[in-house]
């Protein structure tokens, strides 16, 4: 593959874990961000120590506060902005933009209000005289692992299955590895929705459970998730994968997970509005819980992990109390939906 | 549901737990076992030092060497012994039972040669006049955390499933729950064949990977061993559920795992003969690989983890090297069979 031109739009840990990916593997790439101070420490120091304390990135990744001058010349796009910033930056794209690129997004959520997947708000934004059809990256990935180059296998889903193999060896190298996937909307949720169940995991690990009850929140979570997955479109199987049990298994076993990590500390009984003070960033997985919430409600999808979390986070419920009316529902067959 | 006779055949870590768990719903419990020593010590002091150092059983669980005593008015009958001597005891069982029992097994592995499963050994050895459909009793389930009461949720598969319901009532409680499942392939294949996976994580652990390794090993593990489990009968969907996904992670992610521990020993460049010494335990995930191996040659599946721990295992090959050819085979599609 000839040497690509890519702007990489947010300089989150994700974002910047990925921009050095597509450095190693020869790309010219800029990272667009719009504070100030970690723009200017990226241009001067080539470090992102927000995030990662000890990483000094190649000179050759650009950064910049200008998104037209991030835009110019791109081959493709990827945004990696939290999701609830995803439109409006859409829409900015939208207005500089000159000429047609691929466009990728590797955030994980659904939209408060709307309950849109990302990839439909940057179909939604971005007319398709600019842009190819989208290509969703996502998969079992801890950022602090990628940027010391670890091995990392994910997920390129798109409509177009061009789009999703040209994504696939643009990112592959022999640490980082995709796979290409068509089913957009179920690689999309499974991503978005695994988060609330990394809160679950976590809130079980801070409450003082073992590895038997993390296995089983997560297997029966994976049920749930599956079930409202299905009824907005996914394949069943998608949920088998990278981007649904992989991500599962990075995600609700792991302390780098700040979804886990948020729970863990619900568990332990401290509020939310601390733990989101503390935490310094974006938790999707608290946002996710309300619109999957309103979601399960409106296609009437059964969900006892999400709707106990939700009644941690949203209506003061007790974390312990909610656990243990999960264990005390009626019997049930595994399959049952 | 009445007070209800059970045998548990393989007093082992995991025979002993489930033993306290029917004790605890006001079972008459009885262990048997081949060991002089272990079973003295069952019978004098309630303990079973060898699997748990300080856990004392409730001296109404009984044990002894006597089979026949052990079988004696029986309402049911659990095997949880190794796989390599479960045709051995079942003759055994079918020449000294004297009445119509339930059978459950809770052990996981195919037996090396013939390459069958449990359930068909025990439907082979014991006539029908004297036993139900077999109930396999799988699922997530560190006998550690189960014996000192940690949530733990299994599942219980028959072809029966009045039989499945019978086992489902006689061991759930506030801490153990269990679902049914109809699917007996896809839940004997998933906890036999998880074990190599299990070794597979413990390897890239040894050999200094990441979670996100770790995550990566464990989804495409699921869907080499879902793709072999599929053509032995099995519904695929069985493998994101208890026995398949759940039992993965707590074996794949946690060290009280032996198999992971195997893996991880391997990882590290110890040999297998000094690694199995030193565990003092069955590893059946060393004898599973094999008979897979040997299966998927047979059912022409594809399955390159499994090929390659078989490789590090049975041929001496590298296991670093094994890895990295793993990560540099050609570009797929992820539901690619």
């Amino acid at each position: 593959m000839e040497k690509q031109k890519i702007a990489v739009l947010g300089p989150g840990s994700w974002g910047t874990a990925l921009a050095q990916v597509l450095n190693d593997n020869g790309h010219d790439v800029t990272l667009w961000g719009n504070i100030p101070a970690q723009i200017e420490e990226l241009q001067t120091h080539h470090t992102n120590t927000h995030y990662f304390k000890d990483v000094v990135l190649d000179d050759k990744i650009k950064a910049t506060l200008d998104l037209k001058e991030a835009l110019a010349d791109t081959d493709a796009i990827l945004f990696v902005v939290p999701t609830k910033v995803t439109r409006l930056v859409a829409k900015q794209v939208a207005e500089m933009l000159d000429h047609k690129v691929i466009v990728m997004h590797a955030s994980k959520g659904l939209e408060p209000g709307t309950h849109e997947r990302l990839s439909t708000i940057l179909e939604e934004e971005i007319p398709t005289d600019l842009r190819s059809e989208i290509v969703v990256v996502s998969g079992p990935s801890h950022a602090e692992e990628t940027i010391v180059r670890d091995i990392t296998l994910i997920t390129a889903a798109s409509k177009n299955h061009d789009a999703a193999k040209y994504v696939q060896e643009l990112f592959s190298n022999n640490y980082f590895r995709l796979y290409t996937n068509s089913d957009v909307i179920g690689v999309e949720t499974a991503g978005a929705l695994k988060n609330i169940i990394a809160v679950g995991a976590g809130a079980l690990h801070g409450l003082g459970y073992g590895d038997n009850a993390k296995a089983a929140v997560i297997t029966r979570g994976l049920a749930e998730i599956t079930r409202l997955g299905v009824k907005m479109g996914a394949n069943p199987l998608t949920y088998s994968g990278l981007s649904g049990v992989g991500d599962l298994i990075v995600t609700g076993t792991s302390v780098h997970s700040r979804n886990w990590r948020a729970g863990d500390a619900l568990g332990r009984g401290e509020k939310l509005e601390d733990i989101e003070k503390n935490m310094g960033m974006v938790i999707e997985g608290i946002s996710t819980t309300k619109v999957a919430y309103e979601i399960a409600q409106e296609l009437d999808v059964y969900m006892p992990i999400t709707s106990a979390i939700y009644k941690v986070i949203y209506e003061g419920a007790d974390v312990k109390e909610s656990i243990i009316n999960m264990m005390s529902n009626e019997f049930r067959s595994e399959n049952e939906w």
